[in-house]
């Protein structure tokens, strides 16, 4: 196993969203540790963070940071990743990489545990493993067992971002525009131009040749990795709301093998990592306020979709935390499936960093 | 023609967001009248409402409210048209009514101007004309050029709809919960019982036993009959965004037969009702803020899907303003159709109210 069993952990863009995020879900989780060491860039050099019951100071990330470290979660953004993640992997580290930087590197597994956590089965070194896009786990997490089941054929995504996709400025840009909007004051607009209070824009990602947004191609480019399947289709419109830290997405799936309603609950009821939420007579279903703070990705409005023959679609309604189950969670779940002494069967199994795409289910 | 030139005209339910628009739309286009009584509950009568630069006094909604009135445009709930619907047509007025009441009544005719506004060429005499549900409106101006060109075989829609929807009340609850959240107070929900403010949520209509709920079945049912074609396969999942006045629409259509993305364009360019927001440069695109106050439907995110063949598929995104052409500007223009002296293809025309859905094209 790459990871020791009471690993020396580095946190890189331990003051951003997510880097928080990581310390307290490792708090929470007790992941085991010798030694933690706080990163950042030199502008948050020298302030502190907590952890542990005790305040860490914040070191400069360098290329000396990551001697003797075990594990390094990365959350400072693609070109952080590109420079130093390399470096962590030369120094002897598994490095979990939130930026979209290696995702799409064959060299580089693309994991969400419970879609394709078997892939880690043959990472036995120091390595870097790509948390896929928050949306693409949302997504996926939910719709992968009836993908088991019978397979999908197309999904047609439209999403309900929140802030924190962009970081923590951009929640407290959308928690200021409240408080001057309540004021009568001016909205500012540093992060996204525009005013996101009592609005809703398209995804601020830039938009490639064909029309979609680089969010939407990640949903595209991912799910097809991660299912090891280049025929799947998917089509995504991703869409900012007024959210502070949880996605939603409407999901409307076409099967290649029939799927009864009934049994799609049934599935979803006993999926890993998923919470049906699915009173249709209280009208409670998925709300990203009720997805805030859960590890779990909340599923409901589970019907048969009435524009396709009987059983050969669905559509759902989901939201997750997107700081959480949308990146940190799910990086510290991949770390935990590495760690040594949690299982035999993650022990002793060939591996290389090599394995291309074709070869990950 | 039903309606004279200079006719008398009963705004019903005046005091509802849909007739403070109603009276600004009155205004704004200028719309010829003799004589305008505001009418609503016994609640709000004896208030004042301003148009045409005096205050006029609302008047309670009684059996005789209608006698010598030409025009009645009603949006005061589905009980109050359902009563004093057919009693303005008895005593001799075109109801123009908003509500759900009579939509789907085969002898009603369902009208959008501009996606078959030639049925009004049948009404000859006092008639119930209803006003489609606000997200059929908005979806179907955007796409029945489409499907004039081509045919849509099916669409898949999730909406991004505003509060308005559910009234002035409903819009001053997320505002108020702006204000209380910004002053650290609890936050109220009379209206949706939920958090609205930072939130996204299910539409607040009772669900049906397919899982779909009366929103969501309206886009289907009414694009039917407004296409006079029931073959057309329609599935939409339908949420609230804390917006205030416009909805917006993620629309994915399947064609009979291919079309281009750029004749696409060329043929939304030149459609009456939309205006193109569509820069993929400046990322500009719908959005609720401001398609509010806006005639127009914004329509943008205009691409080839590329989960169908080449040409066979297309996505776009929408925004709306939900009280204007959702509601009150589309009846306020079905009126105009029906004026006396507005155009010679208007007069004449043979018609009767028992149209059947088959005879509206």
């Amino acid at each position: 196993m790459p990871i020791p069993s009471a690993p020396s952990i580095a946190i890189v863009g331990v003051t951003g969203a997510v880097g928080q995020e990581f310390l307290s879900i490792l708090e929470e989780r007790r992941f085991p540790h010798s030694e933690i060491r706080m990163l950042a860039s030199a502008r948050s050099a020298g302030s502190t963070v907590n952890f542990g019951g005790r305040a860490h100071t914040v070191q400069e990330l360098t290329e000396d940071s990551f001697d003797g470290v075990d594990l390094a979660l990365f959350s400072a953004g693609k070109a952080v990743s590109r420079h130093f993640g390399p470096m962590a992997v030369r120094a002897g580290a598994v490095v979990v990489d939130n930026s979209s930087c290696f995702r799409m590197d064959p060299d580089v597994p693309l994991v969400t545990p419970e879609v394709n956590g078997d892939v880690l089965e043959r990472i036995v070194g120091p390595a870097i493993i790509a948390n896929p896009n928050c949306s693409t786990i949302i997504a996926l997490v939910a719709v992968t067992p009836l993908h088991r089941a019978v397979g999908v054929e197309r999904m047609v995504v439209s999403t309900y971002q929140a802030a924190s996709g962009a970081g923590a400025a951009a929640m407290r840009e959308l928690e200021q525009q409240a408080r001057d909007w309540s004021a009568g004051r001016p909205l500012d607009t540093p992060i996204f131009g525009r005013q996101y209070l009592f609005n809703v824009f398209s995804h601020n990602s830039a938009v490639g040749p064909e029309g979609y947004n680089e969010e939407e191609m990640k949903l595209l480019k991912e799910t097809r990795k991660m299912w090891a399947d280049d025929a799947i289709r998917v089509t995504a419109t991703c869409v900012r709301v007024p959210v502070l830290r949880a996605h939603c997405e409407s999901i409307n799936l076409t099967f290649r093998r029939p799927l009864d309603e009934q049994e799609a609950r049934r599935i979803l009821a006993n999926a890993p990592g998923v919470a049906m939420v699915d009173d249709r007579t209280k009208n409670a279903f998925p709300e990203p306020i009720d997805a805030s703070g859960r590890d779990d990705v909340l599923v409901g409005r589970i019907r048969g979709d009435m524009s396709q023959p009987k059983g050969m679609g669905l559509d759902l309604f989901v939201a997750g935390d997107q700081i959480r189950k949308g990146a940190a969670l799910n990086a510290v779940q991949i770390a935990e499936r590495l760690l040594q002494g949690k299982g035999s069967r993650h022990r002793g199994i060939a591996a290389s960093r090599g394995a291309g795409t074709s070869g990950w289910r």
